[in-house]
């Protein structure tokens, strides 16, 4: 048997299913899924996308295909009663592309196909509206021409224009059926014109070159754009779906419309779409005009609206997804023409995905899997602060939550350029279209004029999670002259402007935003997802305030607090500096009693916060000289403000001076040469922790050395701790369970970690230095030439965001592997900022990490991210942990 | 039964032998050795230095050592006549330590044991000497009193002075019998003042109480020291021989010295050595009395001097080595006391290896392995200018050859101190003993006014391999003062002064130093050494001058050829920064330019000198801001040269300062932002090549890529560097096999080293920077911390000098795994520093490199080093390779 390349739908029995979806495209597998359920489908057929790269290459399509077309086109006409290029009750096609996932806009389509000068009349007597006939006749040659035949689109906007200016009127909707008619004539002999052949009549020879050419479309410049933007494989293919024409332009009782099962930007549970009356859906799409709300259809075609709500219920039910529906009522008669899982906003996704677990139409596993970090992210991100007044400078749609700042750029290129540099954009456009999908892509965030909530830009900035509003027809855009106004105020190309996608509002200039509380729904998921993960979820604060805010967000416990920070406060600094420049050992414990009960008070703050969770407070890490002035001027008055003749402070700044001091003398290295430091900072630390303990507070000091290399230097600093803590527990009359562990960032400490983990209790990783020293990448020098590294395919993504698997990642393991074969329970966590990365979380999960700590900010996305990590682990052997 | 603690000797016979090394000590062992082939050794026994730890643990020795001692006391007596406490014929013992390996004066030894108030009177009769005999007395009492009582020695001393004032004389030759008598009657009554107990009259009491201290002596604080130097173990302890005393001081036939079989400076075969008339052992040892050359003996006692010639050779033929021999004649009869492998120079070392090598009398393996790299060093080492005069200050005995420069300390203490700060200095004595050992570490030379060839300041400097001149009675050493006097000149501590060991020359100031040329033996030696090592030697040379001195010492090809150091010529540099200053590709093209015929130049003059052997060009390595200027009046002056504003000089020099430029913009870094630069060191060194092959010289490029973390970054510039290679055999019509290749010295490469095999045709292992990465050290920073991390033990040796093992061995060896895993028959050597240091060399050939590569002057080194590591080798399973 020859392989099967057409599947037919239609009258309630298919040939494809959901399950083929990687054959059939996103969109012709719901359409064979939904004719099997028994949702009203127009009849029609799918060929697969098997053919579609094999063409591309050969150029041409396999013969057995045109008995298998000619098969199904005949099946059609039998469901629909009417005949393909029949003159009397001609069949009408849309031909459309259809790949393995949705790629709104970027490839083509052709509707009407079949009409020729002879079934023109045949539709007309059908009908009996010439305007509506003679403009799809128009519509039709409009789009095979420009398609299939290459012919400039603009060529016959011309030719409309032309019309309306000898006909002296505005809109296209006032021209007449023979307006039309004599318009189609003029764009026949423009394709004569053009490719020195007459537009052609058979219908079969318009359906093969429609098949063509939605199959080459998968390689338009487009297409391929948003696949590399979207990391679609090229090899994939797009399928086509041939499919009898249905016609919202059929009079009053006729319309088209998109509709979400629930409303795809709160996730309210409820219908929520546009519609337009006596219209083709192309209107809908292209935000031409503005549709009317979907609740408006049960007062104009009561029925229709009626059956189009248990269709929604029905198809939800059975996808068990929000559903983005595309449908046409012809005469009273209602089809889908296509579901599929609606894009939603983050805020939406959220509500969704709780509302549905709750309803139990999915599971809270599945729940957790179908809401991204990054849609978490998106929903802590900037709002404007509601405490503020701002006027409004104009109001739109509100199609995509959030808020941004940005400098205003009217071109797509234009905020290409401008983001390169650094700059935060917000993109203007009348409309956008597929072909500004790079800017969109660039940009902060976008304000439209024109379009609805389902316009391009909208489901665009939904997808990408920015901030957006559409159809905002207070604004007038000025393209050419790059400004727009609005009440009379001129915004122009670099001004600055805040958009309020949640609230629809521009405001001129920079608006103060603020992070979110979390909502109810977060707050419910992220309890599911806590429910999963195996990771825990700690944070990097140094100040209670911020270790607070992390508590809130669900940390539990400090995965970093850095001793330095602390330090560098003004009436610190000072205390810092003395103890520096002092010569000898008394000195500096002359200045270093100063800071002990600074520093205490400090770690009393951040015991109290964090009750009950550890706290891994690390020793003092960067080289002394950051804490000391480098210029000449600032040395000198620091020399009077210390009493110290400013050639000894400029001497003893030079002597500190390193070449390289990512590599120098810092980190535990300090607390060797200067056994007191460390003694100062673990007193103050068991001070702290014995005052808080009286306190009644539960205290879980971890005592985190960093910098380590080699394990005897781990030992000196641990014998130290160790002495301080015994001595303080003698003082306070308290004991205390405490933890002495390391940072493993150099490369040294991981391959020899089986020996630094007989003087640790934990490690922690910090990937920040572990990327510099692994990679040979100073952090603040390779900016140089990352970015071109990138765009070289040398790396794939900067190594400070992501962890760098095959390199960093390959340490780690050596680290794990080594450090547990030392202590099989080895406490083991990461405090480098890919803490909060939600690919490098899911590597921590698979290295089988304790641990992650991130800023307080992330602390949710990595409880999202690490549950996600244990959702998605395969099943494998159970390891004995 | 028992385990046997006693081992006895003599009569011909003795219980142990050679073999049994470890238990006897060196002594020991020898003296059963020799006794065993027939030579007069004194008859004894050895207690097994089994007993030593244990009894230093327990302090108390086994039971059933008592009656084994007394059967061999027994055996003793039997063979001498003699007997011990016999008040008519005493039996006198010697009892001295004797470790696994010697450790000359480090612990302690009695003499004449046996000795008391009724055999003194015995043993007069039988000598009729009362000066000698009283003598011998006294100094047992001193000794014994010293060393198992503890009373000070210098309590002892002041009685003799005492003695000598009251005579009114000046030498203590000059006292008579009955002065010694008194003095042995004031020594007793010492003793009873100190001990509250009589001196021990019984002569068993006396021996135990002499094996325990001897025992005990393994633990003095100058043994300790010694073995903390030499890395002997602490668990090993001292045997302890009794053995009967002969007497060198019996008059004008009598006589005692130390002799070598060859000259242990210069290697001559020739017996070398020296006595003194009428004088006990420790006369010549510790350098008190200056005494005369082995060939007068001939004059002297011609008898024995007959018998010790065929005794030395007997000695050396057994032992298969330069025996270093120690003998008494008592009355006529000769008596060997020791022999043991003789100290010898690097010089020596070298030329008796050969020389033996070459009668037959070792294996070519064995000479091969008799010279350590560090003699092979110092034998290469600085000499003085043969051709630049100097005015000699004072000449003393040439006690270890090689010159040195330093600063004039005369207190051991300080030697360590200005050491420490980096300060060469020249350790000047009266004379040297056991205290001084760490001084002489730290020193670069040693200059004493006493002593002989064999004095302790000699034996010392030869095995430390440093320059020494003994016996220099022209000058006046005033310790006090911290001065030296010679001939009305006075130097100072701190003055600098050159010594020259090899010809016993002081020279005040600084003299200039020059390496020598290799010796005949040397030459015949590294040639052996080559056919046994496995492992290639090239070395790091950038200009034809030090290539050729490489070539000259055996380098096999170059390992690293840097081009930077050629951008940094005068001449060249103005076009380095004309293309660094330039704005655009264009710009830098023009500048390159400029310097491609003179890298061309470059790379020929390398050729030629290569002709045959591969050399290993690297791309540019430096952050290109080490190319301009950084201060101000500099950049000033460059911006008039260059004509171009200062400010924006200024700008560029701002825009190019990094953080950490080890880790910055540098190596392929720079080759892949501005892939001209490579382009342009391609085409120099492919037209350089065809150039040459065009003169018929055998060229063998390697291009090296450095500071490679990824595989992309090494294809990139492989593809630059083929296609310039390309176009260049086109141009000149040749074909050349050449390689492309990466130096492996950040972590990431090792980590990923199979990917980067992948576009490698070599791996050459950069170990400084490798270091400096997987440490985390910058080696222009580490300075603060490093002698610290020493000190305490952290670190085992400067990681920069010696291969870390634990740590970037690691990292090699995952590198080599996973580069072999790709590419089999991968070259893969090492270019760092430590491809001239010897235990990293071992390291090398252990992981199976190919070759190593270091400085000209460090390749016979490198020669000899590999051929160790591949003779020490264990035989295991061969490895295809």
């Amino acid at each position: 048997m020859a392989k099967r390349y057409v599947f037919n739908f239609g009258g309630k029995k298919a040939q494809g299913s959901a399950k083929l979806k990687n054959l059939l495209g996103g969109k012709g597998a719901n359409l064979a899924e939904m004719t099997n359920i028994g949702i009203p489908v127009p009849p029609g057929f799918t060929i697969s996308s098997e053919l579609c790269i094999d063409y591309l290459k050969k150029g041409k399509l396999p013969k057995s295909l045109i008995s298998e077309v000619k098969k199904s086109i005949k099946r059609v006409e039998k469901l629909s009663g009417k005949g393909f290029g029949d003159e009397q009750n001609p069949l009408l096609f849309s031909v459309r592309s259809g790949a393995r996932i949705s790629m709104p806009g970027m490839m083509d389509t052709i509707l009407n196909l079949g009409l020729n000068d002879r079934t023109v009349r045949g539709f007309l007597k059908k009908t009996g509206d010439k305007r509506f006939v003679y403009d799809c006749y128009r519509r039709f040659i409009q789009m095979y021409s420009d398609i299939v035949l290459a012919i400039p689109r603009s060529k016959f906007e011309a030719l409309i224009e032309d019309k309306k200016k000898q006909r002296d009127i505005k809109y296209d909707i006032e021209l007449t059926g023979d307006d039309w008619e004599d318009i189609v004539e003029k764009f026949k002999e423009l394709v004569l014109k053009e490719t020195k052949k007459e537009f052609p009549e058979d219908p079969e020879e318009q359906l093969w070159g429609a098949i063509g050419s939605v199959f080459k479309s998968w390689n338009n410049p487009r297409a391929i754009e948003y696949r590399r933007i979207y990391n679609i494989p090229d090899i994939w293919g797009t399928a086509v779906n041939i499919q009898m024409m249905v016609f919202g332009n059929m009079g009053d009782d006729s319309g088209t419309g998109v509709v979400f099962t629930r409303n795809p930007a709160t996730g309210e549970n409820k219908i929520y779409g546009e519609f337009l009356q006596n219209a083709q859906g192309e209107d809908v799409v292209a935000g031409i005009r503005t549709p009317k709300k979907i609740s408006e259809l049960s007062r104009v075609i009561p029925a229709a609206y009626k059956k189009l709500v248990q269709i929604l219920k029905k198809l939800e039910k059975h996808y068990r997804d929000l559903q983005d529906v595309e449908f046409t009522i012809e005469q009273g008669k209602l089809w889908i023409l296509q579901t599929r899982a609606g894009k939603r906003t983050a805020l939406a996704s959220i509500k969704i995905a709780v509302d549905m677990a709750q309803q139990k139409m999915i599971t809270r596993k599945e729940a957790v899997l179908r809401v991204t970090p990054e849609q978490l992210d998106q929903v802590l991100h900037p709002m404007i602060d509601p405490t503020q007044k701002y006027k409004t400078l104009a109001t739109g749609l509100p199609a995509s939550p959030g808020a941004a700042v940005g400098k205003v750029v009217f071109d797509p290129d234009e905020a290409v350029e401008q983001a390169k540099n650094g700059v935060s954009v917000i993109l203007v456009r009348l409309e956008t279209s597929a072909d500004d999908v790079h800017g969109m892509e660039a940009a902060k965030g976008f304000l439209t004029a024109r379009g609805g909530m389902t316009s391009h830009a909208a489901v665009v900035a939904r997808g990408m999670g920015k901030p957006c509003i559409v159809g905002c027809e207070e604004i007038s855009v000025d393209t050419e002259r790059k400004e727009f106004t609005a009440h009379g105020i001129t915004i122009k190309q670099g001004d600055t402007i805040t958009i309020d996608g949640t609230e629809g509002k521009v405001i001129q200039g920079e608006a103060k935003l603020i992070k979110p509380e979390m909502g109810k729904e977060v707050t419910t998921l992220l309890k599911w997802a806590d429910g999963f993960r195996r990771l825990g979820v700690r944070t990097n604060a140094d100040r209670p305030k911020d270790a607070q805010v992390a508590r809130d967000y669900g940390a539990e416990g400090i995965g970093l607090c850095r001793t330095e920070h602390m330090f560098f406060k003004p009436e610190r600094v000072s205390a810092m500096r003395e103890m520096i420049v002092a010569q000898d050992e008394a000195g500096r414990r002359k200045a270093l009693e100063k800071l002990l009960p600074m520093q205490k008070q400090d770690f009393i703050g951040i015991f109290k916060v964090m009750d009950g969770y550890p706290v891994i407070i690390r020793t003092l890490d960067p080289p002394l000289h950051e804490f000391l002035p480098k210029d000449d001027d600032s040395i000198r008055s620091l020399s009077q403000e210390m009493n110290i003749p400013f050639e000894k402070l400029k001497q003893i700044v030079i002597s500190l001076h390193e070449a390289n001091p990512m590599l120098g003398h810092r980190g535990c290295r300090l607390g060797i040469t200067y056994p007191e430091i460390t003694e100062m900072q673990a007193r103050a630390i068991f001070e702290a922790a014995c005052e808080c303990r009286k306190q009644g507070i539960k205290v879980i000091p971890e005592v985190m050395i960093p910098v380590v290399m080699e394990a005897k230097e781990l030992k000196h600093q641990r014998d130290i701790v160790v002495r301080i803590a015994e001595e303080t527990f003698k003082k306070y009359r308290v004991k205390l369970k405490y933890m002495v562990g390391t940072m493993i960032e150099i490369p040294r400490a991981a391959l020899t970690a089986d020996k630094v983990a007989q003087a640790a209790d934990f490690f922690s990783y910090g990937t920040n230095d572990m990327t510099q020293t692994t990679l040979g990448f100073s952090r603040d020098d390779v900016a140089k030439f990352t970015p071109r590294y990138i765009e070289l395919g040398i790396l794939p993504a900067d190594p400070f965001k992501t962890i760098d698997v095959d390199g960093v990642g390959k340490i780690l393991e050596i680290g794990i592997k080594l450090g547990r074969k030392t202590k099989p329970n080895l406490e083991i966590g990461i405090c480098g900022e890919h803490g909060g990365d939600p690919k490098s979380i899911h590597f921590c999960h698979k290295l089988g990490m304790d641990y992650v700590s991130c800023s307080p900010y992330r602390v949710p996305i990595a409880r999202l991210s690490a549950a996600h990590a244990a959702l998605l682990e395969k099943p494998r052997k159970k390891k004995k942990r």
